[in-house]
């Protein structure tokens, strides 16, 4: 083999995954040895952190990638992907309209609550007291990203998010059974009081809050935190674009068309 | 050089760019030839051709990209990017959206009539008489494809689609000039009637049916009909994804927040 | 509520999920029913279908999802995720430009699959010997998509692709278990011998042909076998695309930078 | 006309377009005085902007837009786009994976180098001499995002991008005959002269730093920038995507299928 080829080989190098012909392995460990023995769940972890976790891990995994999966044709990726089914493309050109759509604001909210998290509990790490490192961390947040404090709070969903406590207890018991620390639950629920507290009124826990704890316990980096988010939610993308291309349509645009002829100019612009 | 770094050039050979550092040139021409010297449609063909056309071509080229540019936030691609736009993703990732959703339904008319014109005209040139081509072409496209003959009719512009006129009179121009010759704009015209004739109503042509006679005027193969027709609605896609990046909102979605909360079952589901 | 805000709720109806605040169902169970109680496959399922599988249907569809997660970067949609991956967007998006390549070639093949599989079964239903069956189905599709046929064989894995024959086992367990009843398992497998005979020499079954069987054991329509793949390989993309990004780079090309300069024009084109 | 219609037509107002059947009016001007009369970058500033510029401005946007449609398949996004086209999906498809790369690392570069002179312009507004304010905003930029200044030095083309030259000669021309003011070209020279000394050798301008100066002298807001890249560069995606399709292939990979057994796992990963 040249150096040339050496150099094109190490360009794609990668950890992820072994092939001969006839052999397939993932993290060394043969695809044929983990069909059938390890959960979808698990080869998320699998794939995405290189150690197979424990099946008690992998649970607790599975409620959160459960919980995620939908919040309706409201939001803007699952409209997307509706009106992209009647457009003539393919069903996988229908997934990727909703997924490219969970940017910062729409997917980003676990990822920036775990790094929250992660921020409260890197200063506790280092010695300051819980309620201190919740200070600190939340005046830098607000002065970097402003009010809204991701995890926390939903418009929709008033006085409570009915995923968060579901996911909340099943920390708590894996706490209790050792499956995870519990640390980062702490954290999260001091966290909502001293909120409720800066705004006078009590505030819900959402999705983002409950799932990013389930994320940090289990250790995934932060970023993971969206694209765990993007794997769960690519179900309801699937099943509402599949579900509009069995209704039918061409073109569907956001509105029934005969709300389209008479636009009304933003007086706001020039 | 070895073999190898050979094998590695050659799959990513291409006649369309050549660099050496400090020179880039497209199709043979140096890049600095180019700016300034050709016009931005010009640089289109150029590209997808590999030729240069004349300023007419070029000019005939740039009526149908100016034509098309945007049909409204009732098109599912433009209200695809405005939701994007609330996502927080980049501007980038926003016209993706829309473009990715010109599939064959949205995006593909233009393309399907450019083919159903060739069809035509080869027929034509094979000897049948106009009148039987047509018929025989119209024939095959049902059989194949259903009633919707692609390039006339539109659901909201009736009886007129305004651009199909004014496209069809820069084509007769032309071809009184000599830059085309004129032949598909007598077939789209013929199709128009015939199709007319066969519902018992006149249907007007629409932009597909009139920039589709230009692409073929001007020598386009069928399917960069499509890929003209994505740059030319790029153009709507950015403008609107702009727009409501200035409007601002969060994760908008495709009604006013107020009709969220009842969603009414499909009854015809199972 | 008028008419109109009926008009605009009737525009997007659905079946897959209701909301109130508060309140979330999916398929008619509340979620904080499903979270922790169902599998991950289990909730894609339902989402899907509409009906809730058992544990073991549920395994079975889990043992498809695991064996398709990846095959590596030089998979075209491995590839340009991790060269989105260092070109500055967010992991959502690196994950959509590689689902939005699963596309007919790329990751269609257990779609078309499931739908030959299908086809013969219904030539049988309707009285059709399985041979005569095989014959006539394989003849109609070499007449409409030519000479290669989805689920057999493999450009790299000879001569077996490890994935198969361990999933033909799961369902084969799963037959004798009473969970699916084994008919398209049968169809598969003397096709795969058909075409072994048609060709003169062993064909092995690939991912696709093993897990387009297991779809249609379970009663997926075949356009969601395309869909449940990029499910499963969003993991590989959201896998490969991390590790890029933790390898770090900026605007990864093809092959390695000294390659660039010297393009190789296609003699071919004009 | 109910409250509820209302509010559904507000919320996706616009001014862009204005339509009633039979008519379409881009900000204000019917299509049929706009097809044939203005240029294609004409029409992309009336979209971006709201008027109409002068053809001389046209021209000058036009030089950008020629400029910047091609960097071959190295650039991931062509790379990725030729992929695609071998993966059996349609060339809007191609066209947006390759337009959905071109974020803040492959594709701001020229958005980042106009926020730069912006910035370096609004400082010499209020007051501040040229040096002091190039040496103030380059001080924030390296504080900010480190080393790289964009618009300046190219990895491949040294010492001199040719693009940059012609373009800023052209500018130079529009400021003489008055199109343009031309102090976004003084503070580009300038600033490219003191990157060159901070570094103790020269350093070229490159096509970002070149079409950046063109779009802040015709008051195109920063982030157009990145848009018009995008609407340019999808020029060459379509180039580069459709002559990949005549070539043929089928899921094209990064490398050669021979480079395809041995992966390389990265040492540094865990």
């Amino acid at each position: 083999m040249t150096d040339d080829a050496d150099a094109v080989r190490a360009w794609w190098r990668t950890s992820i995954i072994d092939m001969e012909p006839g052999k397939i392995a993932f993290r060394g460990h043969p695809v044929e040895a983990l069909i059938g023995a390890v959960s979808f769940p698990q080869m998320i972890w699998l794939m995405t952190r290189g150690d197979l976790p424990t099946p008690e891990q992998g649970a607790l995994l599975e409620a959160a990638l459960v919980a995620g999966v939908d919040h309706g044709p409201q939001a803007p990726s699952i409209a997307a992907a509706r009106m992209a089914a009647t457009c003539g493309v393919g069903l996988n050109n229908v997934m990727a309209t909703g997924v490219n759509m969970l940017g910062d604001v729409h997917g980003g909210a676990g990822e920036q609550c775990a790094e929250l998290y992660t921020d409260i509990a890197g200063r506790m790490d280092a010695g300051t007291p819980q309620d201190a490192a919740l200070d600190a961390a939340l005046a830098d947040w607000r002065t970097a990203h402003g009010k809204i404090i991701p995890g926390f709070g939903h418009r929709f969903h008033k006085p409570t998010d009915p995923r968060a406590p579901r996911l909340m207890g099943l920390v708590r018991k894996a706490a209790k059974a050792g499956v995870v620390q519990g640390g980062f639950a702490d954290i999260a629920e001091a966290l909502q009081t001293r909120i409720g507290q800066d705004r006078g009124a009590p505030i819900a826990m959402n999705i983002d809050g409950a799932t990013a704890v389930i994320f940090c316990e289990l250790g995934f980096a932060p970023p993971l935190a969206r694209g765990l988010f993007c794997l769960s939610r690519s179900v309801g993308i699937l099943a509402h674009g599949w579900e509009q291309m069995q209704q039918g349509g061409r073109n569907k645009g956001p509105m029934p068309p005969a709300y389209l002829p008479r636009y009304i100019p933003d007086a706001g612009e020039t």
